[in-house]
């Protein structure tokens, strides 16, 4: 018999909830912070935010004063065009959700019909699969769970794109008005909103899936076999709808892009952004739907797949075998203290130091990659000192493995360093302050194909790296823990998620802050601030990506370990042929995947481009500025391509 | 005990070197053919080829006579054009072969040593490793003869992608003024010069293996499994000379296209192939070098290999037990009966049907992918009938599988039948008369972003069906025949690999004279008909590459299940770390190695544009064509990148 974990099944009970629960009032505080940016009168904003701190007072001369141009109109138009972009978003995502909706019922009804039928729907226990020597309930018992579990999973994803988005619809015009104060003064609104999706994501996907295991709980009992398998419909639930979010938000967000600048920046010679051209209002929400709402389902799919993979290995591991309570929690104690390490993290932008200057912007965001992966080191070790047993033995297909908790700390943390490596390298490739970016700019020089050979060149160099991190990850972890070590490698990988999203989330805030000023025809120099605000964030929204595609990687091995563990089976040889064509197949899905989306973005980008120009020439006065585009045909046009 | 082939070892031995000089000798007939078309004077070109066929006589009008212009000096132009490129594509080729000189000698090196310290660098016979009542040859022998044979195979590759060069360049300018009398008179040039080059490529692949094989079976007697062992080598020579030549020779010709189009075309509207270009000829070498010599040196490699593999494998099966010579020389058969099939497949091109018209030209090219595929597959069936035994055993990962020769009839078909397959996806991928190739000229209205987009994902799509292809053929010739299954699988793929030389080969010829009808100055009609023959020589050209990446496909999968099989390891299971990871970076690999290349090609390009644009600045008088451009600058810039 193995020792239990330090720290008592109650404390566990307890500790979970208090950390979720202190990582969603930590998000609405900082909404909260946000809203008093008051988007009516200037002078209202002005003197209600002053009362907030002193050192970030907001009491200080806005641009337009300095310049002697005082314009107040200026705030209702960002109010006006921050609505057309929150109204396009939400209408586009509402009809997403129409079609995901289907999905899920249909995909639901699949998942029951499948699992239950694996007994031929009958009610009697039987006995469990590893311990044959307990009762277990029946197959239609843990069909209808996992049903449940998968409803309950899709729901969160969704409802985690849709509030980052209202918040990030809710942050962007503030982050505008704020530009007119200072640099700093945008940063924090950017980041506060960030941080807002990060730690609601974060906290309530932890609650969400804590309530879940204790309700399950009453019913299943002992058998825990059953219950961590039914749980892991919660995972497919989360990543499913990912896939919805990701694909259908990606390919409004590119055409929207490429379409408004084909015809904006090339054929007609107007900035970015510029409000005579129809698609600008469409290329906003795009970011909005694409790169908030859909990166906020990835993630939260990731993170929940992980810890299912994680739970559904421990379930038939020591953990799960001697009911130890807290052991089995080690991934959820993980994600408590993920929340809590996140919170100091975030501190330390918005209130420990004070951004002045635009080359400041990268340094600082960078330094919350790097505060959170130290401080979440030492969290790691903590929980795996007071929630593990000293040793204690991981299921290894078919054999039990004897593991020390230090190394299950060491699985861990390979995961959390590989993915600051990833952020990294992500950084060093994408950022405007390094050789790879200006490269592909030296070479635009040439024309379209040597920057389109250049930059294709420079984005399959940049996998590399990330991929050694990743491989080096799944050797030590699973060398020390098999499947169980890969899955919470990936938990390490995303314990930092809530400054992860806040980062990543802060890009299109500021992207979308930028397009406000230009659109309600701010002075230049807001413009200035809004691009360096930009130009970092496009850099962190792909470590975002980075961190999206590193973790899943992990993950989608952990859950075919946690597959094949169930499925009992003990090779998985390369020698054979189903194998060896798997493999081919399976190498070349991403191309086949890639070919749809980029037919899907190319032919929703041409659409858009011939709507744009024939706007251009049928509105009379539209180049001048004397009418108005229409900016909501474009919805529909896109939305025809998901 | 198995009862031996039908066919007797002597006439085995007889029939292969046959078949190898029936196939130099058909090649060097058709270089006579080509070679009476004459350079220096029309007349003299009319007369001589008048003899040669009555169909296909020589002795018509010539546009130019029928236009009223009969210029005599354009003969002179081409031929003066032809030598140009012709020293470009030496020289690039030399200087290549310098380098390709001394890693073949390291690599000649590294092999002996490493083969030979196996057993310390002793001299004593050792017992065999399958076979432990026999004794075999020392590993210091393996090593000099696997070193002996790595030589003999890169040279054999070298030489046939050099021959290959020499007669395209050969024939280049002769299809040119052949197009003068007619379409189908420039076909059958460009036709019979890639005939040239594929049945020379194969018929000395197999002589020289054949020849090797009988030579150190001298000294190994009837230690099989070490001759064929060492006979891997000639496999390897092969292949590794034809990463180089692929490698160097496509970043030639690619950077040398964009360069010349991007200057020429786009900046100074210029047409492609105009004289003023001063990269033209560099372009026009480019697709020698890559196109020819590189493809030559490549589908070598693999046909090297997969023999070797099949070899190998057979080595230790029933046949290598039994010393079955006649089935141990099964590859060597079906390669043999490979020639004859071709060469009867050629017979439809050349003399059989006649092309009057420009649309008449794919369908031709098309038939004898067709043609060679019906027939090979009933030489197939007499050779698999003849020369296997009805039943036999194949070595599997540590047993003995039983096969029938029926079953390996089917491998070899499978793979011959998927190559078609390939061979028509890509064509309807890359053929203008199909929707995908206008609907990326179509996406080019709205500008390179869009024609980029849709060209990669048309890219990408193209690889779906070929992967199906390849994948069935795996499962089919493994589940039959394990690895030797897939061995012949990729032989068959390759078993007509003369056509499909020959079809390949014919794109540059093609595209050469258009650029020499061009430079020449020539009429415009005959450029119309020049550039009908190039439009379906890259579609051909394209097929070849689709043939050549399945093939390796194939014959990588063997290589390794020989690796295996030599290495006595009976399982590769997926579930464990280092496989895992193993697979992960080897996925990442072809990413490195695309960024690699593709970088070069861009530098490269970027330096050519910028040689090519100083040309036009500081050289007077250059686009208004009283000037000459510096072709030769070019070539060293290009190496550079190498």
């Amino acid at each position: 018999m193995v020792a239990p974990a330090l720290l008592p099944e109650l404390w566990t009970e307890i500790l979970v909830p208090i950390c979720a629960v202190i990582g969603i009032a930590f998000s609405l505080f900082q909404w909260y912070v946000v809203s008093r940016v008051k988007l009516t009168s200037d002078l209202g904003a002005s003197s209600s935010g002053g009362a907030n701190n002193g050192k970030n007072g907001y009491g200080d001369y806005l641009i337009e004063e300095e310049e002697g141009v005082n314009d107040q109109s200026v705030v209702a138009k960002c109010a006006e065009i921050q609505t057309a972009i929150s109204e396009g978003a939400t209408s586009f995502l509402f009809t997403e959700y129409k079609y995901v909706g289907v999905f899920m019922i249909f995909f639901a009804a699949v998942i029951f019909v499948f699992l239950g039928s694996v007994e031929g729907f009958s009610t009697d226990n039987k006995p469990c699969t590893y311990d044959t020597t307990r009762t277990c309930k029946p197959a239609l018992a843990t069909a209808a769970f996992s049903t449940i579990a998968f409803v309950l999973g899709a729901v969160t994803s969704v409802l985690s794109g849709f509030l980052g988005m209202k918040i990030a619809t809710y942050a962007n015009a503030r982050t505008t008005l704020e530009a007119r104060k200072g640099v700093g003064k945008a940063f924090i609104v950017a980041f506060r909103s960030g941080a807002v999706m990060g730690f609601l994501l974060a906290a309530s996907g932890l609650l969400v899936l804590y309530i879940t295991i204790n309700v399950f709980k009453i019913y299943y009992g002992d058998d825990w076999e059953g219950l961590f398998e039914a749980i892991t419909g919660y995972g497919l639930g989360g990543s499913s709808m990912a896939l919805f979010g990701r694909v259908g938000g990606g390919i409004y967000t590119k055409a929207a892009d490429v379409g408004a600048d084909l015809v904006g920046k090339i054929e007609r010679n107007i900035p970015e952004d510029d409000p005579r051209n129809p698609a600008v209002i469409a290329d906003n929400v795009g970011d909005n739907v694409g790169d908030i709402a859909g990166m906020g389902s990835d993630l939260f799919g990731s993170y929940a797949e992980a810890s299912c993979a994680a739970l559904v290995v421990a379930s038939i591991s020591s953990f799960g075998i001697n009911h130890d309570f807290t052991a089995m929690c080690y991934p959820l104690l993980i994600s408590s203290m993920g929340i809590l390490v996140c919170l100091i993290t975030t501190l330390f932008a918005t209130d420990f130091f004070e951004i002045k200057l635009v080359k400041e912007i990268e340094p600082a965001l960078k330094n919350q990659l790097i505060i959170s992966t130290v401080i979440m080191t030492v969290g790691i070790a903590i929980v795996s000192w007071v929630g593990l047993p000293t040793s204690f033995t991981i299921f290894n297909f078919g054999t039990q493995k004897v593991v020390k908790n230090w190394q299950l700390f060491l699985c861990v943390c390979v995961g959390l360093w590989a993915g600051l490596i990833i952020g990294f390298v992500t950084e060093y490739y994408t950022s405007n302050a390094y050789s790879p970016v200006q490269d592909v700019a030296d070479s635009c020089r040439t024309g379209a194909a040597t920057n389109v050979i250049f930059g294709l060149a420079l984005g399959y160099k940049s996998v590399i790296i990330p991929i050694f991190a990743i491989a080096i990850s799944i050797f030590v972890s699973f060398s020390f823990a098999a499947m169980y070590g890969v899955a919470v490698a990936a938990l390490g990988m995303l314990s930092t998620i809530a400054t992860g999203l806040a980062i990543d989330a802060y890009g299109p805030i500021s992207d979308n802050a930028g397009g406000i000023a230009e659109m309600a025809g701010m002075s230049h120099r807001i413009r200035e601030r809004t691009d360096a605000l930009d130009a970092a964030g496009n850099t962190t929204a792909a470590i975002g990506k980075g961190f999206a595609i590193g973790s899943a990687a992990l993950v989608s091995l952990a859950l075919f370990g946690a597959f094949v563990s169930r499925a009992g089976i003990h090779t998985v040889d390369v020698l054979t042929p189903k194998v060896i064509i798997g493999l081919l197949v399976g190498a070349m899905l991403p191309y086949w995947f890639s070919a749809m989306t980029m037919k899907s973005v190319g032919s929703a980008a041409l659409k858009m481009v011939e709507e744009v120009r024939r706007q251009f020439n049928t509105i009379p006065g539209l180049m001048e500025g004397t009418a108005k585009p229409d900016y909501a045909t474009h919805g529909g046009i896109l939305f025809k391509y998901f």
